[in-house]
């Protein structure tokens, strides 16, 4: 059995990376708000193809302007790739995603600069856009296009809050979208995206570092209930159909459920709009979101069935009319067994503590599933915190991080 | 003792009176929209004059535009005076308010018709405004003249949903703010409303006219729960701080004590934002309404402390952060008990079956109390509707109304 050789990370080239790229979208404090195909983006995917560069590594965009940083292998076989994206939210702060793509050439460059040629070809890159920030719709744009998920009608249909479709966004900064098939991959065999946390669970466990198990299968819906508009002076407390009262008690038993069933169960109710909404009448209709989420695909189903069971016994019990559609719905996306192994077997070697846990949020990984095995790390945010200028992460817990990456690269790929 | 004549209303007059007057503001169906001061409004000002005129009434408009007919008495002493408001909700339908103002038309002329020249001053009237549906803070602005509750200020302070300030407004219709003052009375000795009922009471109880106790005491609360906003997916629900939830169990606890306590008390949450309202964010803060009301002026305020102490418990029980502001305290404003006397005599002698109701919604009535002793007359509401063009009133039920009016007029006057 051959002992592995600890891979080395300069935390200041860490620090340096990261505060450089936050210039590109700063908000002047620790905000950074970059949308995908924006004038901050094209400097930030400029300077991350020059990083690429200097690393040693060759650099190309693609036909989305996806930036890749590639350290060829002296054997065949489909490429080890690891990064994240670049876009951010708005504003969002200096980790949420950008950390994956700056780890992944971090990496890359160690490795190169500690062990020489590769024998399995590597590669890092920087997906153009996964926040969905400017294009409510773009829905892992970057991603997506490598994964061939991108219909030839999409571009024209994407539109921006401010109402300019993706391909005339594409077109300004010099991609054409009649090209995007060109940037389909085939030959990927693991991809491996590190990520800050987005929760507080490696806070509280006081661990820097999780190896993340899958990503969470998730449901949204929009719900609504109708009652009987009336006054609500004149009208009688026992004749009522009040869907404001449907929609609480369902709100408050959706969300028990989860929290009863313990972690990784979530369940969230985050937007109500209710008509009329006015102060003296009891609502026609209240219309709500519900947003549900469990990585194991059959208690992720268990949890939709009770969550729709609830809905229909109030909306049955309390004389309301319901109907709900589901806006999205998401698989669960576990993580590739040996991929898990490779990082646990990185993580003894580097001698970095950490723990094995989902993925609540949605990451470009479960895209890349489609065509690679996968894999995620997760290091510790500071009180769970992100999508804000207030996320934050510690250099020796980053660095932590991108050791236990750079190691399972090494694994895989020398 | 005397035997006291019936009044005969003709139920011929009162419907055209009704279906004329709403073609000021009519929207083509059995809508009416006629705000304060507006051209439909100056046009059913004048028509309610000229209608005051042709009954042998003397007509005048005051300093706010309030129409007065008068029916000048032989013998000294205060006016007793009935009538209701000529504006309406937006839209609103053919009876609430403006059934009010013709029905005390209509009496007088009935009265005057049939028995001559009262001992004591009859007046009816048409108060300008009492919807604020075009200025939303004008608050009985017909009646509060007429008691002096416009302070020198107001004109120029109370604003309409479009931005005109009601000094202007006035102007533009050929009133003079500063004239206001002249407006007020201080020789009015009982005031009696009759108006659509404006909930489902009557017509559960298969009784046409109700005699009202009194008006609801009223507040409304603006209520502000603030928690920690996080990411739907990576947060675990163990450590949420969540005012989606704090919301919840308030609203239902609320409605629940009005409901367990029965009639009459009511609580009603008609409105809420939460923030930022999205999806996939557990919510940093949501406000919400909170309207509750009773008659009864001790258990008026035991409902308030019992909603307020639901509302500490849950706050400081989640966790949650809670602040509120009162909007709006109307005290419970009972009617004068003499007057509930004269009515319940004046059903009697005209065989109309009656019951006795509170009223849960607000009305000019209680501002006339601070001058004059005041009670109040319902007629039933078909399926309890207000506010909406689908109100309803048959003409039977009306005149069964105006008749309970008419003879109290007739015992307080003759």
């Amino acid at each position: 059995m051959n002992t592995q050789p600890r891979v080395r990370i300069d935390p200041v080239y860490v620090e340096r990376l990261i505060l450089d790229m936050a210039k590109h979208g700063s908000d002047g404090g620790t905000g950074v708000s970059r949308t995908v195909y924006s004038p901050e983006w094209v400097e930030a995917t400029r300077l991350y193809a020059r990083w690429c560069e200097e690393a040693g590594l060759t650099a190309r965009s693609d036909a989305v302007g996806n930036v890749w940083g590639k350290l060829e292998g002296s054997e065949g076989g489909g490429s080890i790739v690891s990064g994240s994206h670049i876009d951010s939210q708005t504003p969002g702060g200096r980790y949420d995603g950008i950390l994956g793509a700056l780890s992944a050439l971090i990496a890359l460059r160690a490795l190169k600069e500690q062990f020489g040629t590769p024998r399995r070809t590597l590669e890092c890159i920087a997906f153009c856009e996964e926040e969905s920030s400017r294009f409510p719709s773009a829905n892992f744009w970057g991603s997506r296009a490598i994964t061939g998920g991108i219909h030839p009608s999409d571009p024209e249909n994407t539109f921006a809050f401010s109402g300019e479709t993706i391909a005339s966004a594409m077109r300004e900064v010099g991609l054409d979208p009649a090209r995007i098939p060109e940037a389909r991959r085939d030959d990927i065999d693991t991809f491996i995206e590190l990520h800050i946390e987005q929760g507080p669970i490696l806070e509280h466990a006081d661990i820097p570092v999780a190896i993340v198990t899958g990503i969470t299968g998730i449901r949204h819906y929009t719900i609504n209930l109708r009652g009987t508009q009336n006054h609500a002076g004149a009208f009688p407390m026992d004749l009522r159909r009040d869907p404001m009262q449907g929609f609480a008690e369902i709100a408050l038993g959706c969300v028990d459920t989860a929290h009863r069933w313990g972690r990784p169960a979530v369940s969230t109710v985050g937007r109500v709009i209710a008509k009329p909404n006015a102060t003296a009448v009891i609502p026609e209709e209240v219309t709500f979101s519900l947003d549900a989420r469990h990585p194991n695909p059959d208690l992720c189903r268990k949890l939709y069935e009770v969550h729709e069971a609830h809905m229909l016994e109030i909306a049955n019990r309390r004389n309301l009319d319901i109907d709900w559609q589901v806006m999205i719905d998401h698989p669960a996306c576990p993580s590739d067994p040996e991929v898990i192994s490779t990082l646990e077997e990185a993580a003894r070697v580097q001698g970095v503590p950490t723990m094995l846990m989902a993925s609540g949020a949605g990451h470009d990984s479960q895209q890349m599933a489609k065509i690679a095995k996968i894999a995620m790390v997760f290091v510790r945010s500071k009180d769970g915190r992100s999508h804000t200028p207030a996320e934050y992460s510690s250099i020796p817990d980053i660095v932590a991080g991108i050791e236990v990456l750079a190691a399972a690269l090494y694994k895989l790929a020398y």
